[in-house]
């Protein structure tokens, strides 16, 4: 039985890893951290879960001395807070997967550029791992510290590697058009994510300088073999979850529809939570699952390939992905607790 | 392993059969019948189910040929349309959960009046058993026929029963103001529930005439143990799930509301899914669940007790209820495959 | 041209009588006052207004010095801010509308009964009115002081009114359900009216305790000749606008319906913005609309009439009513620049 | 009085027509034709109207009747039904708004490619007008036969034509990535467009194949001067109205955004409905309104520019426009009726 610490428990993505926690047989929860939640029973924030989890959520200095007595530690707190934390965790000797995007990035000077901060923990830089299986599963199963990727990332480089990998499309040639349901923003009080001001709307924002575009650029770098930069635009739809990344790239090279569903069965083949689809995807196929649905078109007129993605952005995008990275990293089957079927309406 | 037969397997009570049915150790689906969705792929009506379920639907008249082969007929049809085959499967030994209306009432001349349809199996009328198991779990597991109650019903009767049982109302005062999620509509095609005509307004509906008003009334007044008529409003809420009903109803004599509450927690003390809470319940608590949450109010100015309960309807109030049913009929633990946390956000 | 001032113009009701004002050919605005926007161009809080609007919100201290130039101001603040601007509004001969719970309740003491706060200005309780023209025209068109009526109550009183005034049902029996949308709770930051909080769900709140029923009680009485006390349960549906009430009575009397449409229609005979209607009303056929739908209708087996209304919570439950104050205050035709029509979908 | 026919009244375009018309002073409407609600009271299918119109709908024939009598009809149907009526409402020396598509393609082969059906009205083609008064006012000013645009078309065209005007990007570098809410599909009943089907989901649909693309691609080749094809991908959003586009253009030549700005302030600055803004769009800023807002972006890490464009579907993406372009056609000014601004939340 793994034992689990979460730091940032009543978050969106907090409270996600303790749904699907739940109901893991593969793990157990030691502590539940909560800055604005402490002394207060779990399920009183969220009264879903009255009858089955009693316990209070407990404040960051009492988490911190539970860091000996616990294999895992679990963090979802917003960038920059998890310099600190991980250090601890690490020298304690549990496992951490960090939610969070402090160590996304290899190189810090890209996350201060980025972030407009100062990376605190540099050291932790060289061994932390990107946390997406389906790229890195080898290197997670071996690491310590684990960088849990990106909503936005996930979507968009799971759509997009394998045509860089086959040399399929021009690397400079990517655009991510990616849109996200609202919980995406956080469970924080801000005017801007009221229902009033969300819902009936649409809109695009941190165009040409979104903080998950350098996260996407560095991983598909690696792939393509070679530096790219890509065209990220993220919009705010008005739903509680999902994410949908509709992708552009220009054909290097002619192909047909066939070949290209070839090549990503071929790429994903040995994958979970990876579904390569005809239909095009839709946010609620994969609400509340740990699954990718990817649908491939070609535009002959344009010349161009469309690939379309579609995941939850608090599982695979969050919570789901870092359940698959705690599999990983103990040696359990890497879709224990994860077999999930969207529910629908 | 219990082998169930699914009719009306595309709609959405269908659906959330199959969902629960995905996850239950203890049963295995021997065959979907879906009369729109003949010979066509599950996963390509519902995509969410791609890879999980390989299966075609199958047309009436095969399912008829299965009926000797499985335990367990779900029926989810519109009212009407199960006379004929619950008398084939009860021939053919099967037993039967009817999720449509047809084995509620048990006065056919009252199922006249409301349908406005003559009774074609009047003689299971006798031995189907109204399949709320907080209230007739006994006869449930000794049943051939189990009519799955409404979902209106359900979180009316759950929460306004205990009040007659003790006399605590004048049960002539009892009124129920319930809102619904727009799946209760059903899924055909409907240009009064369509987005643009259900989304950002609420309405109410069949106001003094909807058909689940003899339902509650011929449970409450068993409970009473007098005639007893209800006024029900029925209201649709723009969201997909979801059932509130806020019920009414004049103390007959003073109590406390702690008393209250502990005369509903010692009503419903041995059952796995109703929860007696505090806080006021709110359909997302309960969302993809089988719980019934209940909060209770007592109003002095006015010497009312005001009773709130949460279902999800297509859960406990439909596809939840029938494997809880199952589960009776079949001597397994009643709450398996049913242990769900809602989803939140 | 009626000059006037707006403080709380940032808010949704103090946006939403901007908006009808824009609208209005016989009144200007002299000031746009926000707490939270001095000193910003009202179009960056509300870009809709982007070419519409140029002028900047000022602060309170520069708002006080208008008063002697404006004939009428506006206030649209929480409850216990409006004691003090009132005083100076009235001594600089300003007219007031205040959208706010301050001068709607005439009994001091029931103020701070139900808002747990001192009057700091009672002597103006005397001469304030309250703005519901439907009932007080007359003495509407000879105040200094208007008290703009809650939406709650404005959707009840005007469903119940007809009922009471003419003896049909018990005054002691009535019940009102109402449900709103979020724009209700206002604009500001807080975690329950996120999109993620309220979207997909329902919830009663205030159950025996909301601020609105001393109000209803305040003016049903008024009506009925003789202090009554109801029970109010106030509802939270997702979407942004519009208020449905179902309100309950027991007959008195037995009644026909047609002759009960009579009624309503001769109580309402000279309004304009009343619609007795045959068809349940939904709150999508008025919003934003300055009108209240009614619907009437008789349960002859539980003795009971049920009344539907359905209003805009900003338009006829805040801004719109307050505008129609200011036609009568000042003369004018009552429906000027209220002639909407409902935008759907 | 310019006398207008409407003809395909009830669905979502004919109605805000109709709302639009109601508040127009200097147009009546002489017949509204329905062919599902034929002698059916308009008010009954939107109660909205109740009080406001009290005619009803008549059929197909009884409108060609009335074509002598009327100075414009506006035809609100599918592609493939206004052949015949066109002509015979040019020969009845009415002037025709269509709009619908049969018109909007000059080449009718490239309407039967994309369309699969012959065009049965060629003649009219060389005397149509494509309605988007931003680029052919002068033409729209002398028609008889007015092509009113397509949604996305609308956006699209408003939001790409100034930078193909100067020479910015690469033509053959365009690509769209649009939004739309719900009432594009329409007011029919199906399946796929009810509230559990859309709601909380967000997918891409049409992807390459879509019937806008060769009208965004016929208007922006001839402001280029030469031919051009684009990317265009649909997607549907669940909301009731609005289009959002995102488009992606790579740069010809280096460009200042400061330039860019008043490139576009020049190219709109004798518009009434091109608002060119600086934060990026939301289409709730424009929701009800015939504006269209643009914001733009340079991304110079990838030579990339990105124009963000918001409009109401059914206003300035059909009905709105159909009125400004009654307006230029019979002399009027060019807003009149059309000064609106969004209502909001």
């Amino acid at each position: 039985m793994i034992k689990v610490g979460i730091i940032g428990a009543t978050g969106y993505a907090g409270q996600s890893l303790i749904w699907l926690l739940s109901q893991h047989s593969g793990a157990t929860i030691d502590f539940m951290c909560s800055h604005n939640n402490t002394d207060i029973a779990f399920s009183q924030t969220y009264p879903s879960y009255e009858g089955f989890i009693q316990d209070k959520c407990i404040d960051i200095h009492s988490s911190l001395k539970r860091l000996p007595y616990i294999d895992l530690l679990f963090i979802a707190l917003p960038h920059g807070k998890s310099f600190d934390i991980v250090e601890k965790a690490l020298e304690a000797k549990a496992k951490v997967v960090d939610l969070g995007a402090d160590f996304r990035l290899y190189n810090p000077d890209v996350y201060k550029l980025w972030y407009e901060l100062d990376h605190l923990a540099t050291k932790h830089l060289k061994t932390s791992v990107y946390g997406l299986p389906e790229l890195h599963k080898p290197e997670i199963s071996k690491a310590n510290l684990v960088a849990n990727p990106g909503c936005y990332p996930t979507a968009s480089i799971l759509a997009i590697a394998p045509l860089l990998a086959n040399s399929i499309i021009n690397p400079s040639s990517v655009i991510i058009d990616a849109k996200s349901g609202v919980s995406g923003a956080g469970r924080s009080a801000n005017i801007s994510t009221l229902l009033c001001e969300c819902n009936e709307s649409i809109k695009a924002y941190g165009v040409g300088s979104h903080r998950h575009t350098p996260e996407i650029e560095q991983e598909l770098s690696r792939v393509a073999g070679e530096e790219l930069a890509i065209s990220f635009t993220p919009h705010l739809v008005p739903m509680n979850r999902g994410i949908l990344a509709t992708c552009y790239g220009n054909m290097a090279k002619k192909i047909e529809l066939k070949e290209l569903y070839k090549i990503y069965e071929e790429f994903y083949k040995d994958q979970h939570f990876v579904r390569i689809i005809d239909s095009i995807p839709e946010t609620r196929w994969v609400k509340g699952t740990n699954l990718c649905d990817i649908a491939l078109r070609i535009d002959n007129r344009t010349n161009r390939i469309i690939v379309i993605s579609a995941i939850d952005n608090l599982i695979k995008g969050a919570a789901g992905q870092a359940v698959q990275n705690m599999n990983i990293l103990f040696g359990l089957n890497e879709a224990q607790g994860l077999k999930l079927i969207a529910m629908t309406p």
